[in-house]
C-alpha cells in the first residue's frame, strides 16, 4: 500500500507562521494544482484563517466553489477567453489581469457593483518577463479600470526571492514602489499592493504590502534557499510512506535493478519496497537518498539508503542498518518528518514543488 | 486547457505490432500505474485482443474487473499479505509468487480447481536481484506449488533488456532457459515460460516462449535504445497539450522566469503556454526542448523552443520562427506525433514511462 497522508493541523499552522511574519497583510492562500498535489477538499478547511485562495484555472476556482470556498477567490493567470471572464462573474472569481486581451474583456463586461470581480489584480512585469504589462502599460490599464469601476491591486512576481542577495530584488521592490506610489497619487489612493510570495514573505518582510501570497509555505517546505524547514517552524504536511513486500539477501558484486547500476561491495541485506516512479517517487536520484524504515515491534527508526534504479511500482533499500526482525509490511517513510520532502527534491535535482504537484492518483489518500 | 487526448485506435495498432512479433506467444499486456499514466477505463477497450492484463496491485486488478475485463488479470508483484492472497482467490486474479511468505499463503489457501488463481507465475531471479527465488528455490517452489495442484508460468525479468548487447542477457536468457528445462523434464511439460517485456519482444525474438509481457510498446514509446518508435512503426497513444495564454516581446536581455535563467540574445517574440510541472510536464529540461504550436488559421506547425525555467503553471515559449499574426488560444503539442514522448524524456534526463506515469490530475482527459 502506497499512502500520502495529509495533516490538516500542519496546514493551519504554517498558515499561522505566515501570518505572524506578515501580521498587517491580507492572506491569499495558494491551492492551484491540486493544492500543490496535497488536495483541494483536504486542504480548504485547514484554510479558513486565510482571507482568499488563489488558483491557476478557472477549472481550480470552481472546484473550490463547489466545495463550499465562499471567500475571495484569485485566478492567478486570469480569465483565458472572454468566456472565462464571464464565468468568472458568474462566480464572483478575482482575476488577474496581466495582458490587453483581458483589459479589453474587463472593460467590455463589467460585473455588478457588488461582485468580488469588480476587484482586478493588475500585473506589473518588474523582471519575471513572463506575465504583464510594463511601466507605461499599467499606468493606462490602471486608469480605464479604475474609471469604469474597478477596485485596483497592483501585484508583481519575484524571479529570485528565494535568494535574499539576487541583484534582481531591489530591482523588482524599486519598480513596483515607485509604480504603486504613481497610481496612489494619480488614480486612488484606495489602490492595493501585493507582492510576496513564500520567499518574498520570509525574505523581505519589509514589503510585505496589502497582501501575501503564501503557496509552498503552506505545505511545510522552506522557499528560500539559506533557510531549511526546520529553521523556519514549518511542519511537514504530508507524510508519504509504503511498505516492505519482501526482504533479500544480495551477494558481494551482484548488481540490482534496471540498468545494472548498482553493485553490492558486499553481502548485503535488501528489502523490496512498494512504490516507484508510477506513483510520483523521483526515477532518478542521487546515491545519498534515503527512505526512513520503521520497526513496529521496537517501534524504532532506521535510515536505509535507496540502491539501484528506482522502477515504476518498486524501489529496492539497503536495510543493513536495520535488525534482522524487520518484518515485511513495515512501514517505510518516503517524505514526511524524515526525510523531509526538501531533502529528496535535493537528492532529484529539483524542488519539492514539483514531486508534491506530480504524484499519481495511484497512492491511497487519507487525511491525519 | 490543458488536455490529454488517448487514442486507443494507437494502442491497438501497437498491440498488433507486439502480435506479429511473437504469433506464437499469448499477449499479457501491462496496464499497471493507471495504464501507464493513460487511463485503465480509456485503454481496457483497446486491448481486447490480449490476452491478460498485467497490473502492479490488488486494487488496480479489482479496478480492471470492475471495469469489466473478465480475462486474465496478472498481479506482478503478487499478493502483499495473506488477506490480499484470499481477495485474489476471490477475483479470481493470477498472481505471482516471487519469495517465501507467499508461497506459504498459496500453500495453505489453495483456491477451487477452475479458479484462475490456480495459475501461478513463479518468478525465477536471473539476474535483477530484485524479486524471485533463486535456482534452488524455484525448484522447490515449483515441486510443492505443482503438487498441491497449481498450473505454473516460469518468469523472469530483464534488467538490461532495452541495450542489445549487454552481457547479462546472454546470462538471463541461459539461466532461465536452463531451468525451465528442468522444471519441465522433473515436473511436468506443462509448466510454461514468460520471460520478455517490451525491449524483449523486439531485442529477443527467438526467446518469446509462451507469454509476452508488452508495456511501453502499447502505448507507442520505444523500448530499445537503437530504434525508434518510428523505426518500430509504433503509434503515440496520448497527444499532451495546451495552449497559447499570452503573447510577450522580450528585449535583448531580459532574463525569463524563475532564476532567470534564459537570456535573450536579441529582440524575441515569446508566447506564454498554460502547462507546468503541476500538469506533469518536467521541470528541469534541457535548452533542446521544443514544443509544436500550431495555427489554426493556416492549420501550419511551429517548432517552438521552450526557454526559462518550466513553471508550476506555465511555460515561455520562443515564437520567432511563427508568425506574427498567431492568435492567443492556438494549440500548443507538448508530447504526442511531433515532438515524441520519447525525445522530451531524453530533454529531461528520464524515460517516457516516467513523464506518462507523472501526470497529474489537472489537465482534462478525453478520447480522440
Amino acid at each position: 500500500m502506497r499512502t500520502i497522508t495529509i495533516k490538516p493541523k500542519a496546514i493551519t499552522h504554517n498558515l499561522n507562521q505566515v501570518k505572524q511574519r506578515a501580521p498587517q497583510s491580507k492572506v491569499l492562500a495558494m491551492v492551484k494544482s491540486n493544492a500543490y498535489g496535497h488536495g483541494v477538499a483536504a486542504v480548504l478547511p485547514a484554510l479558513q484563517q486565510a482571507d482568499g485562495i488563489g488558483v491557476a484555472t478557472l477549472t481550480e476556482a470552481l472546484e473550490a466553489r463547489k466545495l463550499g470556498w465562499n471567500k475571495t477567490i484569485g485566478l492567478v493567470e486570469g480569465a483565458f477567453t472572454a468566456d472565462e471572464w464571464q464565468q468568472a462573474i458568474e462566480q464572483d472569481i478575482s482575476c488577474v489581469i496581466h495582458h490587453g486581451p483581458q483589459l479589453e474583456w474587463a472593460l467590455q463586461n463589467i460585473p455588478p457593483a457588488n461582485s468580488a470581480t469588480r476587484v482586478v489584480w493588475l500585473k506589473y512585469n518588474t523582471g519575471m518577463n513572463r506575465l504583464g504589462f510594463n511601466a507605461e502599460g499599467v499606468l493606462l490599464a490602471a486608469k480605464r479600470l479604475h474609471e469604469a469601476g474597478y477596485q485596483l491591486i497592483l501585484t508583481t512576481h519575484f524571479a529570485n526571492a528565494d535568494d535574499h542577495d539576487h541583484q534582481l530584488n531591489a530591482m523588482q521592490i524599486q519598480r513596483f514602489s515607485d509604480v504603486l506610489s504613481t497610481l496612489q497619487s494619480t488614480i486612488s489612493p484606495d489602490i492595493k499592493g501585493s507582492l510576496c510570495n513564500s520567499a518574498g514573505i520570509v525574505n523581505f518582510p519589509e514589503h510585505h504590502y496589502d497582501w501575501v501570497r503564501p503557496g509552498i509555505i503552506l505545505y511545510g517546505s522552506s522557499p528560500v534557499t539559506d533557510q531549511s524547514a526546520q529553521e523556519l517552524n514549518l511542519q511537514a504536511a504530508m507524510d508519504f510512506s509504503a511498505q516492505i513486500i519482501a526482504l533479500q539477501n544480495v551477494s558481494a558484486n551482484d548488481a540490482i535493478g534496471y540498468g545494472s547500476r548498482w553493485q553490492a561491495q558486499q553481502d548485503t541485506r535488501t528489502a523490496l519496497v512498494s512504490v516507484g516512479y508510477g506513483d510520483g517517487y523521483p526515477r532518478v536520484i542521487s546515491d545519498d537518498a534515503y527512505v526512513t524504515v520503521i520497526d513496529a515491534s521496537s517501534n524504532q527508526s532506521y535510515r536505509c539508503p535507496v540502491i539501484g534504479r528506482v522502477a515504476m511500482d518498486m524501489i529496492v533499500v539497503d536495510i543493513s542498518s536495520a535488525p534482522e526482525s524487520l518484518a515485511i509490511d513495515s512501514k517505510v517513510v518516503l517524505w514526511g518528518d524524515a526525510p523531509r520532502v526538501d531533502e529528496i527534491a535535493g537528492h532529484a535535482g529539483t524542488i519539492s514543488y514539483e514531486l508534491l504537484c506530480r504524484l499519481s492518483i495511484r497512492p491511497n489518500r487519507v487525511l491525519a
